[in-house]
Parts: C-alpha cells; sequence; structure tokens
C-alpha cells in the first residue's frame, strides 16, 4: 500500500494531536468540594456544578435545581449536602 | 549549578506545555443533565455518563448498570432519575 | 472599523487556540468506575474521585472523606458505594 505526501502529514497531525492531548489532559484533574447546609437546599459555588446530593434523614430523594442548586425532598430536611466539581489544572 | 542547552529546551517546553494546557483546560467544562423517569431505571443519553442516581420514595440503595443506566433497588419505586454529564467545550 | 496588526495576531491566536482545545478535549473523557464494599465506607482508587455514594438500606445520608472515602452514616449499614471518575483521554 502506498501513502502520498497529504497521507503522511495527516498522519503525523494525528499522532501529534494524541501526544498533545494526552500532555495536556495528564494535567486534567476534577476539583470538587463539599457544601452542607442546615435544611433542604445546597448550593455549590458559582464555577462548581452539583455532581450529587445527599440529604439527612436517611433520604435518597433529591434534585438539582439550575445546575447549582441540590435540593433534598423529604419533608422536615435537616441537613442537604452538595458534591460538586469543576475541571481544573493539577 | 550549572545546566546545558537540552535542559533549557526541556524546562522551556514544561513551561510552554503547562501554559498550553491551562488555555486548553480553561475552556473545559462539565456539561450536565438531569435524565428523570417513572420506574426502577433511568439512562444517560449515549454520549454522558452517569455521576449519580435519585430515587423516589426516599431511597438512597442504587447502583449504575453498564456505565449508562441508574437503577433504584427499592420496592415499588415510582421514580428514578440520573445525573448525567461529559467533558464539554465552553 | 479598523483593526491594527496586533488585533490580527490576537484573533488569529484565539481561533486556533479554540481550535485546538476543541481538538484536544475531543479526545477527553470521564473515565469512571463503581467500588461496593461491605460495611459504611467504601474507597475510591487512589487515581480517581468520588462523583456520589450510595448505600445499603435505602439511606441516602452520606459525606465524602478526604476526597477519596464514601461513608454511609446510617445505622447498620450492609454495603456501602463509591462512583469515582477521573478525567481521562478517549
Amino acid at each position: 500500500q502506498q501513502c502520498d505526501f497529504d497521507d503522511l502529514i495527516k498522519l503525523g497531525g494525528d499522532v501529534l494531536l494524541k501526544a498533545l492531548a494526552s500532555s495536556v489532559l495528564d494535567k486534567a484533574g476534577l476539583q470538587c468540594t463539599n457544601v452542607k447546609a442546615t435544611g433542604s437546599y445546597a448550593n455549590c459555588p458559582s464555577d462548581l456544578k452539583p455532581m450529587s446530593c445527599a440529604c439527612g434523614n436517611a433520604c435518597g430523594s433529591w434534585d438539582i435545581q439550575n445546575e447549582q442548586t441540590c435540593h433534598c425532598q423529604c419533608a422536615n430536611q435537616d441537613w442537604s449536602s452538595a458534591r460538586c466539581c469543576k475541571i481544573g489544572t493539577n
């Protein structure tokens, strides 16, 4: 099988891009924090997104509102917490 | 301490790579959506992965199947939801 | 409206950086695994971070300790599990 110059350039570009991507992504990491609040709501800092919520009273029913807020749905929630993450540079 | 030309090149490369990684990762973000379904299962879209699950009836027992599906384990689940995310470009 | 050479360079750099970021981030993905253990604690592998926890006995009250460990808070936990992720190269 033959390949012309354009193929070589394209191949080289793919190899280079993959190597570059690997080097860049080696420096990428998930940076997370936990926010706990009294009551039914817990807010992530504005630059982080909620990945999950935990709730007092053993409650596992929750929803995420506006990509920012954990809402624990059970009655008489004593506490709510949000697990909040972003992509950062190590 | 002395350093030769190779050290300088290597040092420059590390600095450049770190700057490039920082610039590229500034444009990276977690893109997420919530999927709610009736019953015991909720599926993430194929290009997103489940980060967590929430369940009706206050249930906090769940598992993730095939890197795609939230399964709420309690009996008589009225609803299940999946928190689904991917890495995107801002 | 006029723009000088510096503007052109800056504009070109932004376009190039955006294209490069897009190409690199196309190769980025969330790589996740589930760790289930008996008792109240489940640990993520050292290179992954907990995104959420699930607990036996329908329990939805949990916390994440030291960015590594899921702790299910209800009494007599039969099992605990951790959803663990990192940024990887596809």
